[in-house]
């Protein structure tokens, strides 16, 4: 039999559950593009966005999902030939260096393992070998969803200021926006990368570039087109913001997603509450793991993601898992990404937890509930008394 | 802080949670309810229902909600001055002798109180006694949402077979209907009344009153216009059905919600993961009362319903539990209807969960958890391992 | 070939178009009915009602449609066995008859056939011959959709108080509220029955009874449960608004349409609106007949209704023009209700525009254009220059 | 007063008006991207595509605007340095070249004004002085939706052709795609561009590039990642379809769009609706024209789009006319893009009338006379007959 028939809960890294109120507001006939409400809505878009990223900077709205936020930001910054430093904390660091060396732009990369942060000491060491400051710009991913790791960004542009390094900071928060605190102008971020998908609750459809001052001033002559940040930052016509036709039904959708932002008091008590959400899936988790093969990917509290848990249970108990969960109680975990290819059997044994953007306590005790019944039904050995655990983090709310 | 930010789930016992699905389907352009599409759509509808209450005879459809399918039935079988015998085992049997009064007709109750089931032996009694025959109908509820007792309905048939009894047995399975096992036919009732918003998962607005031939047979010579379930049953034209116009939008869910429960494998699927859940929802609610005051309102499983759980906490715990609940983690559980009065304090130490309708494992889980997490974080006392035991009942899908 | 795809118009007298608006409050998860913010929400329904209906009276809402409504209104204010004066002018007065019979109210009724409105001096013989007043209440239709006869009710209201009758005026404004104006305080009307469909452009699904306090006042001892006006237009828990239940998803459209007439002027701009669409409609038909046979069903235009134009056509020119115009041009016509009986070949001969609701000047003119093309292809002769004098009251705007 | 409020009707040559089909299709929770049922239906969609492209080629869908999916033909043809000849006839063809220009590719541009199609006697004259064949494509809009103008694609290629020039043909049917007949392959086209909003009746954010196997062979080495059309129409995996994350609620919307236009009958049944429903307008705007100064944008019906008119009115009239028609009567007409510059009083004398996609013969009725309605309100001279005069081209439907 099973228990699955009722509201079935996507709980992947991205995209994450839709709000009702978001797909309410996407369902409405196609509003003129010329004149009228859709143009001031617009003009509302961009300080929302940046008060989420906390920058004071410039934003740039791209018809495009993660990838081309990722081209975006590579096309205005960095000239065929120059060198960017890409810091691999998981595919999505691996992904980006990809699209960089598509540019033309040379890929010098250091590779952090899929278990651990950036190590300040390498990437000082790298750095400094840098004397004729060949590097133009350091890219690094905030969160990577794959591993589900979360980047010290402040650490990283503090090696670069005790540096001297001129260097852009590149930073792609398309799983951390509006999930994991992510403070722009604070921590010295230049360019930013981020998507409508996660934290954001928009469909996917929509890539965000948040740059300041000092990379507007290095922008190339000439990016594409389709990429070039500059009128879609601050446009003379409407049509520019977008490049051409506006994505009309996905910005009604990214308005009710932050208003709904707003109006749980910012983004302030919208990190207080991933936070704690996420710790009460670690409780749950570090609670299973003291028997059986479950394991956190990232051992250290500190440096994991809010947005995502990624698991390691060996065998193939995490397809095992993931396959009872969906068919038999309505919830659908994510893949193992990038820790083994699909063909090697190793790929069963990992499995992940989104938590990002549109969650509640019941959707995280249900979630966790769930999977323990499915270890009981797969007789997959856990320790006791995890959804207890979990049930003390969401009561301190 | 809170975490309620997320998909809210409301656990009241109705309106249940609408499927996407069927809010989908009504979000329609109004559709020609003279010709065309609609009319063929609705005389697939009776099939679908009948298949659903498990009977061969009659439904009649009501714009109407469960009030306004009582009073059909009451209408269309009992005259001004004649018997009926109520048999009351909670708020809802009540409401039903109410409407019956108010139709002119002579209501004789037995009320088994709040925490049991119709006692065959007091039925017996009532029915002997009644020699001249002048009971012309015994109503009872199936499951009482108020009280979360289930009757047995095949038992209270059984009482009058034995005596020879020739009323009608009248059932309301508003709260029951797709959730609790009933077969209408096996089990010789006469009537029965449902409504839309429970276990059939559509907005309320429909009520339906199915019938039998013995029923139609008796049925008085003049019944209301409106009420009158001869035209809706049995309809020589399409505005019949409804007795003017059509609930098109109404409809249309409906359809999709037929259709859901036919994909899930059919009513007895159905009946299976609902006493699954409940009984998943009755472990945790053991588990905790194992210390404190919580306690099952119906003490013994077969008496419950598998429709809403009553419960009994004291104090204010109840109000308090409830608004820790939907204030801090997206859950809203239903009052405590009918066991106090809302002027008097314990009013405030009741709730219950409704586990109706479009209902997953990982909404159980869910509701179940973050009922744990209030119960940490009021300080209410509660015994332990009650999620762990939820989950070992899901863990048997 | 065929030129219908697109976005399909219903133009049959109602149920009418539903604004995108409407179906997309509507497209909402189940809310709390205990407690929240569904019980503000519909304490302002009234207020928003009455404005609508010119009354400083009571409303009552009941889930039904126009004939539940009916119903309820003969059932608060007339016992078995008191006469009520039916005028009718259509179909819609005759059946509103059938209601009162079915409560065992003895029905006089004068008929003033298809194609006229009452005639007063019929009217007031009738009353004048009551001098025992056994007469308890006058029930005419204000608007009869068949006919789409629109009756004077200032003036019934005048023949009633020149004779000093007693009797309660009771108005069907099913079609006509709004849409046509109407005054119910103004013109002296005791009890008005209404419902969703048409002019609230809500979904059908809910009846409205208005009542002033002479009504009130005369109420019957003990109407039905349901449809006991008292509760519903006071109620002292909220249940009662509904008599159980409440409506969730229709209270949630109602709400929206009530507040786009609010946005759009009030209730004088709609009476505006529908006035000057429905004097467009008259300019083509009047133009249309001068050759051919295409009649207008009422020859008058002060008796016009302003929601609704029945025409007649002859042959099968009716029945093949609303095929035409469906299959080639996505308008759909109403059929010719009560003309003739669906068997008689004189069925064929008729049709009605309906243009109630959410209409404008472009969507009038769609419908215009359309029945002249059908005209066209047809072979059905026809006046020329209707279009260009439909356009020329448009452009009166 | 206001006649517009009623169902509003956006005329604008796109986005155009989306189906509720569409609409609802999209209205669904996030779906998982990694497994399951949008795999397979994604699968499907790339058939469907090509079919109503008439091409047995190869699709790439982006998540793009229309000029999104410019530079992505540009990217992965042209390598900087190389010549585009650019075949202008509106805007959009000069659009086009910017494109190129951004992308280091070298424009060779022949403007042929904005009444004009392009003259196959010029482009002979061009293609024959490049013996050196630098030029490595021809660029052009089969439909403008600035002009409106239409041109001939095949009489293009049969001037390559004659020529046997070597370059590409490629060819922006955005406007065009699902509108205006168009044979792919039949006319030797190499590169096809298109995008959601028009004839594929969904929202703005996916653009297409179509590609036969002579294009495919041409391919840059390295195109930007983004914009390879490699992956994306021969995906190894998923993900690689829209290089990252799919645009799920689009594509839903999108499959919706083409079962509309399967069940319609085929691409064929669209383009015939189109060209009759175009006709239908010119009739009225040529009957217009008669008196007054309003004139359409192409003379020659031959070359007109099916998909848009421009008009030229003069004055401020374009202005005026747009103004009325929407406050008054809920149609919005679109502007005179690239006629004048906005600041310019000459831009007031043009408007533009949008008919693609999903638009019947009651909408294009509908909007002609409310057109006819302001020019009344509005004293513009004007020619008599128009709408009976459309009314006649609808009705040979």
């Amino acid at each position: 039999m099973t228990l699955a028939h009722g509201r079935p809960y996507l709980a992947i890294p991205g995209p994450s559950v839709m709000p009702d109120r978001v797909l309410n507001a996407m369902h409405q006939p196609a509003p003129n593009i010329y004149e009228g409400a859709l143009l001031d809505m617009v003009a509302g878009l961009a300080p929302d966005l940046k008060a989420v990223a906390r920058t004071s900077g410039h934003v740039a709205i791209y018809i495009a999902n993660g990838h081309g936020a990722w081209e975006a930001a590579a096309n205005n910054t960095l000239r065929p030939g120059e060198k960017v430093l890409v810091l691999v904390t998981g595919r999505f660091g691996a992904g980006w260096g990809e699209v960089f060396t598509r540019q033309g732009v040379e890929v010098q990369a250091i590779d952090f393992g899929k278990r651990a942060t950036v190590d300040p000491a390498q990437l000082e060491a790298a750095l400094a070998a840098d004397a004729a400051h060949e590097i133009k710009a350091v890219a690094v991913v905030h969160v990577d969803t794959a591993t589900s790791v979360k980047n010290d960004i402040a650490a990283v542009r503090a090696v670069m200021d005790r540096l001297g390094h001129p260097a852009l900071l590149m930073v792609d928060c398309i799983a951390s926006l509006a999930v994991d605190r992510f403070e722009m102008d604070a921590w010295g971020v230049d360019v930013m990368v981020a998507a409508s998908q996660k934290g954001l609750m928009t469909p996917p459809g929509l890539g965000f570039v948040f740059f300041n001052d000092k990379a507007a001033a290095r922008q190339v002559e000439s990016p594409s087109f389709y990429w070039d940040w500059g009128p879609r930052a601050n446009p003379a016509m409407f049509y520019q913001y977008f490049g051409g036709t506006a994505p009309t039904h996905h910005l009604l959708g990214l308005r009710a997603a932050l208003d709904m932002i707003a109006e749980e008091g910012g983004i302030e008590a919208v990190w207080a509450r991933h936070e704690k959400l996420a710790r009460a899936a670690w409780a749950a988790f570090e609670a299973w793991g003291q028997e059986g093969r479950l394991e956190l990917n990232i051992a250290d509290p500190a440096l994991r993601a809010h947005a995502v848990t990624a698991l390691r249970i060996g065998g193939d108990d995490g397809s095992r898992l993931r396959a009872w969960v969906e068919q038999k109680a309505g919830l659908t975990l994510g893949i193992g990404l990038g820790m083994a290819e699909p063909d090697d059997p190793a790929w069963h044994g990992f499995f992940r937890l989104g938590h990002m953007g549109h969650i509640n306590a019941h959707m995280m005790m249900g979630a966790l509930g769930v999977i323990e019944a499915g270890f009981v039904a797969l007789g997959i050995p856990h320790g006791k008394g995890a959804l207890a655990a979990a049930a003390a983090v969401i009561a301190e709310a």
